[in-house]
């Protein structure tokens, strides 16, 4: 399963809002239909909005539009996840008729970051497993981060049951995760958010794994809202919480969390589930998409290259 | 507001399950429409339940049906809250001519002990104030027992900011508990259930506060499914956590939370919300309505009484 594709002239997202239930190919022939790709989240996931913006960019310079702004643009389009300033950071050197081919190499190097991470990961992973938003194929280039740790154990043979949380408001567990496991044959159980401490009380998980939208080089970890409140769940229960996390994820220029941005996404998000009202209209809310979880509830961070040690201070 | 109305020759609920966006009222002449109220959670809350089994009987006795077999149905419509065995219990020696006098009695003594409770709770109750799932007057008899005690607090004076966890699956936090705030003009914001770590975290919250379907004699406590997660979080951030629960609530006969049959609802409640699909067809979903808080993870128990203490065995 694979949800960007470049196809030399364009660049064609799979429209994350609309899955399950449909599965839609969006075409972007602009970087400001990028931009409002992942503004819109019709694609999610840091490596995967770091893959949108680089083709973004490629798509600017074919077009004539001025590169700085474009570079802004998709820069400013979610501002946690770092990945996406590390792609464009990237580029910044890259010569315009460069740019296409360098944009393909940082999709196909993440697929390959991916399985690397995985296989690395795989050891970790057995049993019941319990994950949070989705960190698989329409995440990243492909395989995934912290459901590609999940891929390769299953891979090398191991029994694995995938406990997803469904992930309010956005769902990205139940529409993305839950559909990628059925697809690929992967034991899954749906569970709501609020079940994840009574599932541990229950004794079904040996582990946690969640992915990452960048890290503090401290090793504070902003993620998903909610992977906060599960680390300090798994720390009361003595399970092992793991974040599998790209090199690039890691912010070595943000010392601790406090440092980092949190997005606030519009109220809506919560008032309503896939256009009907669940809640009375009007009524205040507090939606950030993503929280911190600090450096000593985490048990390990799983890197390309093996585990990655935090710089303690 | 009022969710229960007896005219004198049929029972009147609020159907709970179309709020905040319908207000309709379902007309209840037999035993076994009550008894189908209360399991399809058209009626919902261990003190409304009871109430509404206990119209159900006298129901029951006016069409001429079998007492016994109606006691039987009502008692097992729902399994976990023990008010709705104490109301029937209660029943059984009363006259068939003098039960629709009792169910009365019954309904107008919850407003009473939801009125006393709230009374003994409210200086626990201040700032920023953390509930799940609904404990309002759509809960009980009126004014409500967790809520309840939020409601006298505010009646006293005091500043409350009342913030409602959306309570998935069955969103009787944004449906209900958020829609009873704003009707009695009580500040309130609605969040995820997954936020609810980073919102302690943020310092926003001073006190948790939530109702309970069934106490054991230890003071294991059973509540809607998410509460348990909650009180670790709590205990994590210091935060008082408090159980409302009327004496009606309690178990003695069970020992501790282990005997507590818990309830597990329909597959669908998590694959869809209000009839739209949010997971794919057949995923397997785990869907518990209630979770076992321990004993040593509640700061107090607030019965009409005052304190409650456990028996520490």
């Amino acid at each position: 399963m694979d949800s960007i594709r470049w196809d030399g002239i364009a660049l064609h997202l799979l429209d994350q809002r609309q899955l399950p239930s449909k599965t839609v190919w969006l075409t972007i022939q602009t970087w400001e239909g990028a931009a409002k790709a992942i503004a819109d989240m019709a694609v999610r996931g840091a490596p995967a909005i770091a893959i949108t913006a680089a083709y973004g960019m490629a798509l600017a310079v074919r077009s004539g539009a001025n590169r700085s702004l474009a570079a802004q643009g998709l820069r400013s389009a979610r501002p946690t996840a770092v990945n996406l300033a590390w792609a464009l950071d990237r580029l910044q050197s890259v010569a315009d008729e460069n740019l296409a081919q360098e944009a393909i190499a940082i999709h196909e190097e993440d697929r390959q970051i991916c399985r690397s991470l995985g296989r690395w990961g795989a050891p970790l992973i057995r049993g019941g497993v319990m994950t949070i938003c989705n960190t698989g194929s329409l995440a990243t280039g492909g395989h995934g981060t912290a459901l590609g740790m999940i891929r390769s154990a299953i891979e090398e043979g191991h029994s694995v049951h995938v406990y997803a949380l469904e992930t309010r408001p956005y769902l990205q567990g139940s529409r993305l995760t839950a559909y990628e496991c059925m697809q690929d044959a992967i034991p899954v159980t749906l569970v709501a958010d609020g079940m994840a401490g009574a599932l541990m009380a229950d004794g079904r998980i040996n582990a946690v794994v969640v992915g990452c939208d960048r890290v503090a080089a401290n090793g504070d970890t902003a993620n998903k809202i909610g992977t906060y409140g599960l680390a300090v769940l798994a720390r009361h229960h003595s399970i092992p919480f793991y974040v599998a996390m790209p090199m690039a994820t890691l912010d070595p220029l943000c010392t601790d969390g406090s440092a980092i941005t949190i997005e606030h996404r519009p109220a809506d998000e919560l008032r309503t589930v896939r256009g009907i009202d669940v809640a009375p209209a009007g009524i205040d809310v507090w939606n950030p998409a993503f929280d911190v979880t600090p450096a000593d509830l985490i048990s390990a961070w799983i890197t390309e290259h093996g585990e990655w040690t935090p710089t303690r201070l």
